[in-house]
């Protein structure tokens, strides 16, 4: 159902209204009669058991008393009897509701069963719920202030979602002070059942909202975010806060919505994979908007500078250097028209120096220039209140001729008490000022990023070939016999059974067979233990390579099942597995965690110490794409390695790409697969394919707990 | 000579002081008057030929006209003018001249001459200059504000000190709107004299000033501002903004002052090393400025977080993470105290969540709470504006709190509309307000890197026994043959000289002597292409190892010097050196370039692909003490591999600080050396020692020009 009726209602029910100035039910009550809702013949009512008239207005008992139709309810009551309000404005067919009231999930056990209460009703009803918990919803448009804030924000092209009210009270502070102007506030509270996505949805055709911003603690589906998210991107930007992403974040998370937080890399994968520009900070954030919000957008990444003061005009090249863009290099006849309309000892090449005396019609000639160049994408002004700046003047040829391009112009007004007049000139015109030149680096960064998300082609999710049915039978083996790990043996016929290349491998019982198999395949070989119980054979002295004759294949089979027996007493053997030994290649890591919030997070990187000491890893959420293989390929700071180093050739990144999307397409026909490790995957020179040498699996223990409730065999961690 | 002058003079001539207000010398003269400079029988003389008074002070036609002693100038006169005044003020004895005026070093070469003379004349009649080129100089204590800025910012703890004059006018622009309090402020112009390193000498005692800003774009002498910026920031903080750290940064540098800039390494290095905080942009330096200026010092690591906020709460613990700062842990009985003052739905743990109905009482007790806990060292208070928040009365219980415990309390009230109010009663008591959780993160981190950096004792600076003149001949040779590359021979008489392990090594002339040497110290051994003129042995094919027996050799011989006569035809050969294989251990490359404004900037990393691909490496410029080598072992992101990963011994790291600490004196020793590689020392397991395989080095080309003028053979980068 949609959202329409909590921005658009023609009328109104305040549940709790009070007549008290102190009361949360008054604030509302107020800021509806004051935010300018009553025009347009909409109507407003009261609810109160007692109260004739609020604010002038005729209070009712109840909505079903009310003799028209209501399109929302702001509830505005004690936790214990929302309940049976929310039924009542059931059966007044009132189709929204804005719950404000606290006392719900955020407070325990009992408040989670009140929640789940609200819920039913909701469905009962069809009735769509905002909150509980919450500050309420504005919308500057109808205009409606549905909230108990301390006034109505300046209007404006942003739509914000907050997770927490208490930030929504800061940002609605910043705004009323000119910092964003905002289209539609929603705090979301709890979301019972109103949630980032349903706004995400809802806000991508409104035609007002220029850019969305989302202040995130949690989410609520992960791989439905990422669906809708992918879309509504594609329309407008969305920027969004992520708060607990620290360990130590984390934990405040918990305990403070109770919403579960999902890990720090499945959020900066899934913010990636949506087109989601994330923002580093409240500050960033707000930038952000203002960027996204007024300026014209970015087309490419050669940025001009303009300045009056040289040493801004260094700290500016730095930032846009630094944010990754590239200082543009003018036409050779530009800079001679800049030369020769300029004093002598202005600079006429990027960043042009106008000099310190520079009054508005100097900076009006060099940005005239300067945006006509074909060789720039966007411009960056920066002034100094120096002796002779006309501030105010400058401020007004700025928004002359940012109206007349298509490039975005970004003021860089630096100071404070003499440069306000000129930014408050620029914002009147709805241009915003970045007091810093390092800021004007981030936002152009982001509208870089932005930029280059939106060329990128929704994606498209390849299917192999593959046999389900030999996984399905090796996970209802395993899981029959109680165990959540995979043994080696299993892990080969899920490798093949996906289409991944294997050693040539054989299980042999004993001694004998081990050296019959080694010298049908040649020897060097490799003798691995064979036991599903044994997760890390190398830690247990498991693993033995480089056997070159049946005698060394012999000794190797009777030492690695002694030590296995001695390591891990109750592990069953089922023997030795016999492996030829794989030429060298490059070792590459594929794994995956399967993230509470997101479903399976994809790992890929270098084997060995890269990994493990430098931690060098890319992330995916699967389904993704061919194309996201392959940016992910070039995520790794290692990436060069691939591509050949000291003389070696470039690895055959084909197979690694394929072993990613099959490996992606493995995790989500079998959800009951909770990590799983390729380690190492030997891939050799372009052409010549990859091996998958080794790979360990666990299954999630409640699959098991459904087969036949055994208590699994502890496994340690894989990640 | 003091800079006492410049600061609190009892005359002040202005030359070149004007009736006509849009002339700068009317502006400076103007901001002296009504700064209130003329107060306690201070003096001030107009210098102008032709006015007889202006603003009411008697002018003279020049400095020697004037009856009283003078203490300091303001030069405000075109160019042109500017050395004959500079001699009249030597004249009439003048100690101290900012000269304002511009057209010298940043005009091109006639400008620079012109420099040069006021320089001379400087030196002759023993006069201070600050300048030329600049902004003027600014003391609020005095009060005196002998500049052309507009108006005088407000006093308060923060000495500035600035390159750039045009970015000197937005920082006094933002000190105007209470952005910043300074007691001192200098723009430093083309720093013909007086230069950052005077200053830093001279702010250091100054009791008004608690902390040091400085907005660096290239320093005159970079080992004298290490050694003087080590002593000061031991005494108070020194925070600085370098400009021009990207390539395109630094060109920009070129063109705007002609100061040479540093490479990045240098002064990440040069900072570090002496001290200096610095910060990433001009809005970090400002709020690094208010917290050194205004807080109390951090005693440790651990903060804590009250909040009335859950959102920010998670922000600010992010924050605090993220700069590597820990949440404090209280005392139990502390948060049993804390559960019991506090309602329930409070959190009681760190962050210290209010909710968001507390009033100033609720914020008291729970400050008063954390602030005497002893787990704490530092404590953040955010508010944000809900409908029962006070926010003024909360400014002032956090004022209060403040004054009476020794551990830095800062305030992050977010908003802007209401909460203005609160932050300008924070501000009347010196207390700042950091808008952003994210802020006051970074704030905390640049305070406990202070911290850090004052626990350091004052290097001490080790010296090796060493045979200087072994390396005095070898260098001499090569010079005299017209050499700056020194050969494989010549490089291992240097390391020995120097204390270095080489591997046991001879030179053989021909196929017949190498298989005898190679007999003599046991197979197997390397062979490589011995010339002068080869530095990149590897890429012509000049080496071969793993060489097992006497035909080996030979053939190794002939190839290796079959091939270098072909690639390098008018290389010298001298043979072939015949090296002992020594055992694998792990490569390391210890190396040096001379930076030319620091000198000897020592590398360390890992070699092979870490330093190749991974570009991970750690810097310091020589000299450096025992403990700092130690640190830079760790500074690098694989620094783990040197403690032994995956059942590998922790390496000899001893040998390794031996080693940079032997480098660091031999380039110090001689300056001629222009940059050295050791790639690889291969470094053994702790107790074993290590040993330098190879080495590269490079003269500088002006010692063979002052040996015999030939032109050296051109060399490939060895960075």
């Amino acid at each position: 159902m949609s959202l329409s009726a909590f921005f658009a209602p023609e009328a109104i029910a305040v549940i709790g209204a009070s007549t008290d100035p102190e009361k949360l039910g008054y604030a509302v009550l107020d800021n509806l009669v004051n935010g300018g809702y009553l025009a347009d013949g909409r109507r407003l009512y009261p609810i109160n058991p007692k109260a004739g008239k609020i604010l002038g207005l005729r209070a009712y008992a109840s909505v079903v008393d009310v003799p028209d139709p209501i399109d929302m309810a702001v509830i505005v009551i004690p936790y214990r009897l929302v309940p049976d309000a929310l039924r009542t404005c059931g059966e007044k067919r009132i189709p929204a509701a804005i719950v404000i009231s606290a006392g719900f999930r955020e407070a325990g056990m009992e408040g989670l069963e009140r929640e789940q209460e609200l819920i039913e009703i909701g469905k009962t009803y069809g009735i769509r719920l905002i909150g509980p918990n919450c500050l309420g919803v504005i919308d500057t448009i109808t205009p409606m202030n549905a909230s108990f804030s301390a006034g109505m924000p300046p209007s404006g092209p942003m739509a914000f979602m907050s997770q927490s009210g208490a930030l929504g009270t800061a940002i609605l502070d910043w705004a009323q002070a000119g910092r964003l102007g905002l289209s539609r506030f929603v705090s979301l509270g709890n979301k019972a059942d109103v949630s980032e996505i349903d706004l995400l949805r809802y806000w991508q055709d409104d035609p007002v909202s220029r850019v969305i911003l989302m202040y995130v603690e949690g989410l609520p589906d992960g791989q439905e975010f990422i669906r809708v998210a992918r879309e509504v991107s594609k329309k407008k930007p969305v920027v969004a806060v992520k708060s607990g992403i620290t360990q130590a974040g984390s934990r405040a998370v918990s305990s403070h919505t109770g919403s579960l937080a999902g890990s720090e890399q499945a959020y900066q994968a899934a913010f990636r994979q949506a087109g989601v520009v994330r923002a580093d900070s409240m500050e960033d954030l707000f930038d952000y908007a203002r960027a996204f919000g007024y300026l014209k957008p970015l087309g490419g990444d050669r940025i001009a500078i303009v300045t009056n003061a040289g040493g801004p005009g260094i700290l500016a090249t730095d930032a846009i250097e630094r944010a990754g863009l590239s200082m543009a290099r003018f036409n050779p006849e530009r800079i001679l028209t800049l030369k020769q309309g300029l004093p002598d000892a202005a600079s006429a090449a990027n960043p042009v120096d106008v000099l310190g005396d520079a009054r508005a019609d100097r900076f009006r000639f060099a940005l005239e220039q300067v945006v006509t160049d074909d060789h720039v994408d966007a411009v960056l002004v920066i002034l100094t209140p120096q002796a002779m700046t006309q501030i105010e003047e400058t401020a007004q040829v700025v928004i002359e001729i940012s109206s007349q391009v298509n490039i975005p112009v970004l003021a860089c007004f630096m100071g404070e008490a003499r440069v306000e007049a000129g930014a408050r000139i620029l914002r009147a015109h709805d241009l915003p000022n970045f007091s810093f030149p390092e800021q004007a680096g981030l936002v152009l960064k982001a509208m870089s990023q932005y930029r280059q998300s939106l060329s990128e082609p929704l994606p498209e999710f390849e299917t192999f070939e593959v046999d389900r049915s030999a996984v399905r039978r090796t996970f209802d083996r395993a899981l029959g016999e109680g165990r959540v790990t995979i043994g080696d043996a299993e892990a080969r016929a899920i490798l093949t059974a996906y289409g991944l290349g294997i050693p040539a491998s054989e299980l042999a019982e004993n001694p004998d067979r081990a050296v019959e198999m080694a010298a049908a395949m040649g020897y060097p070989v490799v003798l691995k233990i064979a036991s599903p119980d044994i997760l890390h054979k190398t830690d247990v002295g498991g693993v033995k390579v480089g056997l070159e004759n049946g005698d060394d294949v012999r000794d190797a089979f009777d030492l690695i099942t002694y030590r296995a027996g001695r390591y891990v007493p109750e592990a069953r053997l089922w023997g030795c597995l016999v492996q030829k030994m794989v030429p060298p290649g490059l070792e590459i890591l594929i794994g995956m965690n399967r993230d509470p919030q997101f479903g399976p997070l994809v790992t890929f990187g270098l084997g060995g110490i890269y990994v493990e000491t430098l931690k060098d890893v890319a992330f995916r959420l699967a389904p993704f794409s061919r194309g996201e293989a392959e940016i992910m390929l070039s995520e790794i700071r290692t990436h060069a390695l691939l591509d050949g180093v000291r003389g070696k050739p470039a690895v055959d990144k084909g197979v690694l790409v394929d072993t990613l999307l099959r490996i992606g397409q493995l995790v989500q026909d079998f959800p009951e697969i909770a990590e799983l490790d390729i380690n190492p995957f030997v891939v050799y020179e372009a052409g010549q394919g990859g091996i998958a040498i080794d790979m360990r699996l666990v299954l999630t223990k409640s699959e098991i707990r459904a087969t036949d409730g055994t208590d699994p065999i502890p496994t340690g961690s894989v990640a």
